[in-house]
């Protein structure tokens, strides 16, 4: 009877798993697979290889069977987008069974450990929802003298309402990203079109560049970004789509070092945004080393800071329709606390905690979510 | 003196190097470096390896230094678009310094070994010409039971015409590639922008879309893609944009694989086309095994084909306009053969052979280029 029953079992689980090869793997590939307790299965062909790690948020030795093929089952994996890399002779590399996306700056293969369908839905896409488009851009930086890339998210009802225009959210990747992360890792687009089928969220475009933007000959890889998006991409864009060009039809936000980049954007050049959104990001007062105790908590450094935006919270509440801070639980509460010292000083702002997550995708997909449904509500 | 244009050379060669790292690294890397002479130099920093080679159409030993960096330089390579992989210990792996692309059914590596400015020109982004967009656009196939993902550009003049309606080209990558491969190794927008910049091709939209295509439980990968392309595609691609919905002004080409898979649908459904291209492909009739001499050559088995569209030749003059057949001239001429026995037959067709090129992505360019410009000119 334990016999049959642990046949029975056995027969069950490789059921299970192979119904779940991961959603980012490439045609044809049934590994990695994540198992209904969240663990995930690796394989790795490696016959020659004499150590195989698996890296997922640690390492784990991967185990060689008689046709060289390596395998291991991490522990159990919080749910989400996460990168992971396969270490052979010290060396890391892709696993050639993935998509791979752009992240720490290469391309990084990663797996997406499933929510309930429940908790998953406003990233899902729906038949029934009419669908968006992402286009890809190609425009020449004077700033940067570079051909560059932006993605742009255009509302599926962008095409039958030939004659409205819209408003446009500025929306930035985070460090070792770029452009194209908010769409592959954070699926804005798939959100966006859930919230907006919804009427949760007004019709928008969003326009997504690389943070990365240089001045040619200096050795910062981003003191071109501020002039960049003020004096080429906004006015590109205003002129190339249907938008709404005054400031109050404008917001920004980031996530990460793109939420720096961000409150930068919004609070450097007010004339310009009415909304800002900072995910998992400080705005940055004083010393940008001391992150735990960014100089926002102090007074005069605040009050100093970008023209003495802050020192003025009437002004402030009146000029920026929303000023919204968020993060992940499992990220701390330095957030928590610019949001109530903000707030303490007179300057509105709505704060969003993700529960669980940590510094990652799931965290900034939830923040988009919470953030859009603000926005351009006057 | 000797000493002296010795360290003279050296110091040009540094300069000269230094000025050309590949197109697709990544920010910040200065490795591979494509040479004046068209060698290229790589580098791969694995300081654990005991034996680092170099795949770049053959086999290259690379070098290591005293910091585990290792190094070759290649012999003068053709000009183009070029896949390449690292194999370090029996196991192939990408160059974390370069973009990635999806060939070969996986992820790969890659370098532009540059033409002359004049000879690139027509895939070179220019200032001054308007940019159309790559629109990237998820749809539900009830054929496949999946989402899936299809590339659409539309011409600059799509923005500032609202009213205009615009003739579409189906186009397919070839086996091993997806939807991707016409814009990032094909940069089909680019030659598509110039040429209608120029005056040399109509303003037109463009539908990219994977070849695979399963009916969900076979075993064939691609047994939907007909019905997919018919019943869904073209409705859909007709609904949302603004296009000319007839034959007239429906075209289809391929590459290699889906040069048959144009081939296909413009035969298979002449209703829904009126030219056809096949790049660095043939005309399947009969035995898809015996490449070097399809059964196009034979009178009885060509007249059989298709519903017999060959049979006709008067009627298939006046049904398609263009039948456009070209490959490289490394390729062979066995499509050459092809277009002359079917000109012999009497059926119009239009050959091109691209000089020096093989199976790869400079052929296909140049195809691109040469094919568009004879459509839709009634």
């Amino acid at each position: 009877m334990k016999r049959i029953l642990t046949l029975i079992c056995s027969l069950c689980s490789v059921a299970a798993m192979a119904q779940t090869p991961s959603e980012y793997n490439l045609a044809g590939k049934m590994f990695p697979q994540v198992n209904p307790d969240r663990t995930v299965t690796f394989q790795f062909n490696a016959p020659s290889a004499s150590k195989v790690v698996l890296n997922l948020g640690k390492d784990y030795e991967m185990t060689k069977n008689e046709k060289g093929v390596w395998t291991v089952t991490t522990d159990p994996q919080v749910v989400g987008f996460h990168y992971y890399a396969v270490k052979v002779g010290g060396l890391s590399v892709i696993d050639p069974a993935s998509a791979v996306f752009y992240g720490t700056s290469k391309y990084s293969s990663a797996i997406e450990v499933p929510e309930s369908a429940a908790e998953a839905d406003y990233y899902t896409p729906k038949q029934g929802v009419p669908q968006g488009a992402v286009r890809s851009v190609r425009f020449y930086s004077d700033v940067c003298k570079e051909w560059r890339r932006m993605y742009v998210y255009t509302p599926a009802e962008y095409y039958s309402n030939p004659d409205k225009r819209y408003p446009v959210l500025y929306l930035q990747h985070g460090g070792g990203e770029d452009e194209q992360g908010w769409i592959f890792q954070g699926r804005a687009d798939i959100i966006m079109d859930n919230l907006i089928a919804e009427g949760k969220a007004e019709p928008m475009i969003i326009v997504m560049n690389s943070g990365y933007a240089q001045i040619p000959g200096s050795t910062d890889s981003f003191d071109a970004f501020e002039q960049m998006m003020t004096e080429e991409v906004i006015p590109f864009v205003d002129q190339r789509y249907r938008t709404i060009a005054d400031r109050e039809h404008r917001a920004t936000a980031g996530l990460s070092w793109g939420a720096k980049q961000a409150y930068d954007l919004a609070f450097g050049y007010p004339q310009y945004y009415s909304a800002v959104g900072g995910f998992s990001g400080i705005i940055v007062v004083g010393d940008f080393g001391n992150r735990a105790n960014p100089g926002i908590l102090d007074k005069a450094q605040r009050n100093a800071a970008y023209n003495g935006i802050f020192s003025n919270p009437k002004q402030f509440n009146k000029d920026f329709d929303v000023l919204f801070i968020a993060n992940g639980e499992a990220e701390g509460s330095h957030l928590a606390n610019m949001s109530k010292t903000l707030k303490k000083a007179g300057i509105k702002n709505t704060f969003y905690q993700s529960p669980e997550t940590a510094h990652e995708w799931l965290t900034w997909r939830r923040c988009l979510y919470n953030y859009v449904q603000l926005l351009f509500k006057k």
